[in-house]
């Protein structure tokens, strides 16, 4: 049984303050040395697929402050997400699951997710996992 | 004091996705011994009014998913959200709760909600529950 | 160490109804003699901003029940958010954490916050709370 403490995250949301939120969690996770179980799921899932993360934008109601929080993230040189996401994989304490009844739902496929990916699961792996973290979210 | 694992889930959104996301993760946790705990509040308890659950669509950032999303889960034969509810409700494990101040400020009298509600409440009989919860999420 | 059970939430939405969700269940927790930890971020810091909580609305989605609502709440007398925080704050088991690589991303100034905030803080501040909290959530 591992003494690391547990982060386990459910990440629902596919939008850019959604990712990032996870994803700084995530990446605090990991620089503290905890575990940080990602889950993702819906539109979190869709997220993983090659190219998708790139293209992340703010939900319809906070869009007109999307040109704003770009400029501003660039200017200080912020991590993309993909960044960050590579960066909390490069610790080895993160692990990403991918929802398989959503990947059937929306005809995904395992090709088609970012290599990052370590393990197709359901809801069962995640409450296992979950039961023993030390923090538990749904973004 | 109970030996079983426990999920406690706020079902805040009332969304297809997110109702989704709250019925499979709590049929899940059912299916796995566990009980599982809903507290609905919001959009959340207004899924609960008779009627309401079957008519829940996706939210308007993703409405164009909707009608492929459908036609999925029927050609799959996936449970609808009320009979992943009857499902979980059948195992014993479940329980429902409305909370009254939504309703108070929505004005849904109990005889409106779903038969399958088991107790109207407040705040405080959530937070009791969930302290001794293993998993804690709001969806 | 401290023998309270404890609450932390992550706010990361704004809306009125996600605000309410939030300070409804802290204001229960610091009512139980919980201690309440709310680290806001996004949406949820920007509500932070002096005069900004006043103005929270219901998502576009909902709108149309917007009226209505705060009509109820007025016949209802509720409190407004920004009576519910004081009343949290005046039991002196709340803590208000605003998120610092959020205030910078949106260029948000301390002064411009609502002097109840207890202190500015990033996500391992959260997550070092979190870790010995009897309930996490992010609404």
């Amino acid at each position: 049984m591992s003494e690391k403490k547990k982060l386990a995250l459910i990440v629902h949301n596919g939008t850019l303050d959604k990712i990032y939120c996870a994803f700084i969690l995530g990446s605090t996770a990991t620089t503290m040395g905890w575990e940080a179980h990602l889950y993702f799921t819906f539109w979190g899932l869709q997220a993983l697929v090659k190219g998708a993360m790139e293209k992340a934008g703010l939900p319809s109601d906070y869009k007109h402050m999307e040109k704003q929080m770009r400029e501003k993230l660039k200017q200080m040189k912020y991590p993309t997400p993909y960044e960050l996401l590579k960066r909390m994989k490069s610790s080895g304490l993160l692990k990403i699951y991918a929802c398989t009844p959503t990947m059937e739902m929306f005809g995904i496929k395992r090709e088609e997710l970012i290599p990052e990916v370590d393990e197709m699961a359901g809801a069962t792996t995640f409450l296992t996992v979950a039961a023993d973290a030390d923090v538990t979210l749904l973004v």
